[in-house]
């Protein structure tokens, strides 16, 4: 007998006793309907699964920094690419074609490698994201605020539909990882034992902090009993589903957060500008049908309504049908020319055909394909055709409501953009509309009606069709997810999921404990002039050596009017107000002539370097200038260079330094404002070299 | 017989027919039991209401931009501050004391003021707000995303908790206006007629948009069956009630977002470090009777748990008792010399006396205060004594899950810092929690385990215990709200709030397309260089003429030695790398002696200046620059400056005018790229003047 799929928790491969074994679930090849596993969790002790995220797992993420999370997530990614084929052959047994398998098993550890470059990008080496900018809140400056985001501190629980059983986990295993909370995945049955062989793959390379991921194979009736404030539930399925599992006590009123990313009856709009011959129309048909038959359609973003201009109905028809015949055979993954394979199990196929009969009762008009199983398919198979239905009442809710899981899409007609805007609002909520049009009319005014109703939305013409990424594949780099219907989570999207993962706090105090709280200094809190302190200037600091607050506070140089006319003619940069006292006089921002902004930045950095080769390596950029006073010859101007926040990178023997720039003039008023952004070696010596 | 208050419904004032007349509610004077107003909604038609906000109220307010909006908001916050003293006249009424209606009503008019001013700061003067940067999704540049922010297209629907009548209801008002969403307030019966009376005086003042505000005074029984996808509820008062509402089909499965903001047990932590004598202890002392009476402890926000290292309790209640004796003198608030007020009915009063003793009912010993009517108060007010409970046993769930919403609260002991976050977690999700210390590490300590658990955490010490603004009051820069019991809502903090009414949306397409989409200039679509274009330079061109795609296309310019070093000697910038070919040479970074970044940056504005007095009257600013290619003597450099973002002012004869920059070497390969920030006419003519 095939053997119970073992759960990895508590770090360890748990399997239940022989006793679970008569009630253990089978699981099928989608198909040959040869047994593939047996699944139960007869016996395991779920809330001691979850104390231990909540415990070890807590523990060991919180001694890593969002980059070395980030340094974690890439080697994850490396490993698994490694041994992808062992995945690819498990994945044609749950119906999915190489192309299919690329989706979910490639698309899933590129979901790590984002995660990880942006990890290190777009977040501080460190574990606490301060988020916006200070907020003054009071007139001295001795109390001021700030956002911070600091992860949750319970434990993330994932539960997953069948159709990506890889990229599913592993776009919310991402960006939990790297907030720091653990995951324990709960696969959905009929598929995990491929999440299962990428778990297995994680376990085995060792990179996996303790506690930091658990694997549930099987049923967890009562995991929400064992749920409470600081844990989060991030569930993908149906939407009858998610609605049971949010009315629980825990969520409605014991904090556990719950988001759901739903199935939902995404459309797509054939702009009234994109006829039949142009490139848009050509470019909706083929993205219609590679929807319709890619992963056959078991995608929770494919296209379910086809929104088309009444007079190009038939032409689209006639369109998808032929581009149907010529591209899509359905048959076994395995099979040498199949290009759409199987539902994932004969219980999904019965579903779908239920579901294609209700649209028919609805008044659906099944114009491509049939219920009927596709020629010379196995009967243990989960084999169907591709269907395509045509309602003549463009505002039958069953269309906009009823879900066939499966290589199904419905067309409808519109007359006028707004009706279409009601078209695709009559979904309820989506995760994704297309829209096909070359207009920028016709864009901006379906997109004003149709985006809140959408997560996403792609705009498909002749400029993209050929590099768009597609309606249905939702990329780390934006949010997936939808309101309404779509359940409501914003899932992906770079960071932004990450702090979904975390809680904003508003925290206020005075600069020295907002320094202290957020590893980030603060204007006000103690600064350390490099000479009072009897110390080396700051640039001759190393990472190991430079600490925030450590600062150059440089003499005063004055500027003169032969400065400027120098500066003016050497740059180029002969603007009026630099070159003509009369017409500078008459502009409403200035006494007469002034100096460059650019000429006191500059030299602002002659004031402040410390030239001699030493640790600082290079000023790689600068943010936020603004120029606050003018400056007019006679006036003089100093700078204050505080270190602000320094961020040694995990894999090279440098990283980045933020200089907080203040230029004063002789009266101490703030004449500009800026960050410096430096590369500094972690070390004295020896200079680094390129890698 | 008192009048019933009006609702302000469908931009008319509409009362109930007689027949309402027996069964209106009847509200009472706080202090005297005098009857106030009489309260009934019975034939309202609350769909008419709602409908009349999605259609005429998005509409009016869609006509508007989101700085037009601003400009309103403060007009009506002007409008609002003229007649101030109507309202105090009305506040006493509810039992608030001079101060305390300083809390509410210029509180409420300070949140107006602060989002006129941030919404004209923080976002553009336009109806979407982009989101994060670009994200290139494909190697050729034709296919890209980003995330906008839309409005919701329905109502925002405001429940409101009697104890800020006006506060409550402006901090919801001010980012739904400002998000273009139209709100329907319903106050609170007990104090509904200081609602009114704001929304009277704005009614008056003409300054509302049709439809974006309306005002149901009274209760609503069947508001969330008329609720629907695109609406959004926001609730101030009990985790009961929200609990309730929450658990609606129209928010559970219909989409309807609902936030709430829930009375928590917030706590209060004196640091380790604060003991008796230091200026933290003080400052707790102070800070911690404030809570207890400013309002008569009717805050949300009030501290109810004092939690003291166990060798300072007694000390504390001392002080306690000690300053409330001193200060602080219960009564009708229109006597003189009265600090605290009384409840705001007596139902209110029995309802916390109730709590009082199931407070100490489980433990809890009265050690300040007592549950009799204070000597001499009117048998006819609603008043009580503040009072200070001692619990022997900290962990007694009780002082951690009972809330009495008045003068009221509990210490309790803690031993150590993890103790003291174990403590303050049992809270189950607080709207606050406040630190008195002057020592980092235990600040560190304590935000590390608590700051997950508050919306809001304030640092005080004898640095910030005179500007602070206070433990119990939210300001509207920070977010305002927290997790759990709190009930997860995020009011408040800036333009944070703006965006929880409105949908977050990841747009996709060419940058054509997403030039259209956001109105804000993409790199990659049409960019038209001035000279091909037969048009004037785009510095001669005013806000009415000025297109973003406008471009300066300039000559190239090559850098030689000399100017290096010219520009070194000019400055003062030494740097090695510019100066000392062999160290250059040995920097991971730089091929040998390269050009100094603000030397190109200064160059290119050389290169784009067109330098005659025009429209272009200032460069305020550069942002996100980034130096990308280093340049070698014999190097050339070029620059293409292009207009990216056109925002005028609503109340300036000027506005913003971002470019966009990229310098790029004789190969096309990218030097740098920045944002350059400049102020410009409207107009051609006549040169504007300062105000």
């Amino acid at each position: 007998m095939t053997e119970i799929l073992p759960s990895y928790v508590r770090d360890a491969w748990w399997t239940p006793g022989d006793d679970a074994a008569a009630s253990a679930a089978e699981v099928r090849d989608a198909s040959t309907g040869e047994v593939v596993a047996r699944v139960s969790t007869e016996g395991l002790d779920l809330a001691a699964v979850l104390e231990h995220a909540r415990t070890v797992g807590q523990k060991s993420l919180g001694e890593l920094s969002f980059h070395q999370r980030a340094v974690l997530l890439k080697q994850m990614a490396l490993v698994l690419t490694e041994r992808k084929a062992e995945l690819y052959e498990l994945s044609a047994r749950t119906g999915a074609t190489q192309r299919d398998s690329w989706v979910d098993i490639d698309g899933g550890i590129g979901v790590l490698f984002t995660y990880s470059s942006k990890g290190r990008r777009e977040m501080p080496n460190g574990k606490v994201l301060v988020d916006g900018p200070v907020e003054p809140l009071s007139k001295d400056g001795s109390f001021i605020g700030r956002h911070v985001y600091t992860r949750l501190p319970g434990v993330a629980v994932q539960i997953n539909a069948f159709n990506f059983p890889v990229w599913g986990s592993l776009e919310k295993f991402a960006p939990a990882f790297l907030a720091g909370v653990p995951t324990v995945v709960k696969p959905a049955t009929p598929t995990g034992y491929l999440t299962e062989a990428y778990v297995r793959i994680l376990v085995e390379s060792g990179l996996l902090p303790a506690g930091s991921l658990q694997l549930v194979s099987g049923s967890v009736p009562d995991l929400f009993d064992h749920l409470r404030l600081g844990d989060l539930v991030a569930f993908t399925g149906s939407a009858s589903t998610a609605e049971r599992l949010r009315a629980h006590d825990s969520v409605q009123t014991g904090g556990v957060r719950f988001s759901s990313e739903t199935d939902s009856i995404n459309a797509s709009v054939l702009g009234t500008d994109a006829t039949p011959e142009t490139p848009e129309f050509d470019a909706y048909v083929k993205q219609l049908v590679t929807e319709m038959t890619s992963k056959a359609g078991q995608k929770c973003t494919a296209i379910r309504r086809a929104i088309v201009p009444a007079a190009s109905v038939d032409a689209l028809v006639d369109a998808v049908r032929e581009r149907l015949a010529e591209r899509v055979v359905v048959g076994d993954p395995r099979q040498e020319g199949t290009t759409m394979g199987p539902l994932a199990s004969t219980g999904q196929r019965d579903e779908v055909l239920r579901q294609v009969r209700k649209l028919q009762d609805a008044g659906g008009e099944l114009v491509i394909g049939s219920t009927e199983a596709p020629a010379g398919a196995a009967a243990e198979g989960a084999f169907v055709e591709p269907m395509l239905l045509k309602f003549a009442d463009a505002t039958a809710p069953a269309v906009h409501e009823v879900e066939a899981f499966g290589p199904v899409a419905s067309v409808i007609a519109y007359d006028s953009i707004d009706q279409a805007v009601d078209l695709v609002a009559r979904g309820g909520g989506s995760l994704v509309t297309s829209v096909a049009t070359h207009d920028p009319e016709v864009a901006v005014a379906l997109a004003t009606g149709i985006a809140p109703m959408n997560g996403r939305l792609l705009f498909l013409d002749r400029d993209d069709a050929r590099s768009s990424t597609g309606h249905g594949s939702p990329v780390p780099h934006l949010v997936h997810g939808g309101p309404g219907r779509a359940g409501g989570a914003e899932e992906l999207g770079g960071i932004r999921a990450v702090k979904h993962f975390m809680q904003r706090t508003a925290i206020q105090g005075s600069p020295a404990m907002l320094t202290a709280l957020t590893g980030v200094w603060h204007s006000g809190a103690e600064a350390r002039p490099y000479q009072a302190a009897g110390q080396p200037h700051p640039f001759r600091k190393s990472l190991a050596d430079l600490r925030i607050g450590d600062q150059v506070a440089s003499e005063p140089r004055t500027v003169t009017l032969e400065d400027i006319e120098t500066f003016a003619n050497f740059t180029g940069d002969t603007f009026y107000a630099h070159m003509d006292e009369e017409a500078a006089a008459a502009n409403p921002f200035f006494p007469g002539r002034v100096a460059h902004g650019y000429l006191l930045v500059s030299w602002a950095a002659g004031l402040f370097v410390d030239a001699a080769p030493g640790p600082v390596l290079a000023n790689y950029g600068l943010e936020n200038l603004r120029f606050i006073t003018p400056v007019s010859p006679g006036d003089s101007i100093r700078v204050e260079l505080t270190a602000k926040e320094i961020s040694p990178r995990e894999t090279d023997e440098y990283g980045e330094v933020r200089w907080d720039a203040v230029l004063k003039n002789q009266d101490d008023e703030i004449v500009a404002t800026y960050d410096v952004l430096t590369l500094v070696a972690k070390e004295p010596t020896p200079v680094p070299q390129p890698a």
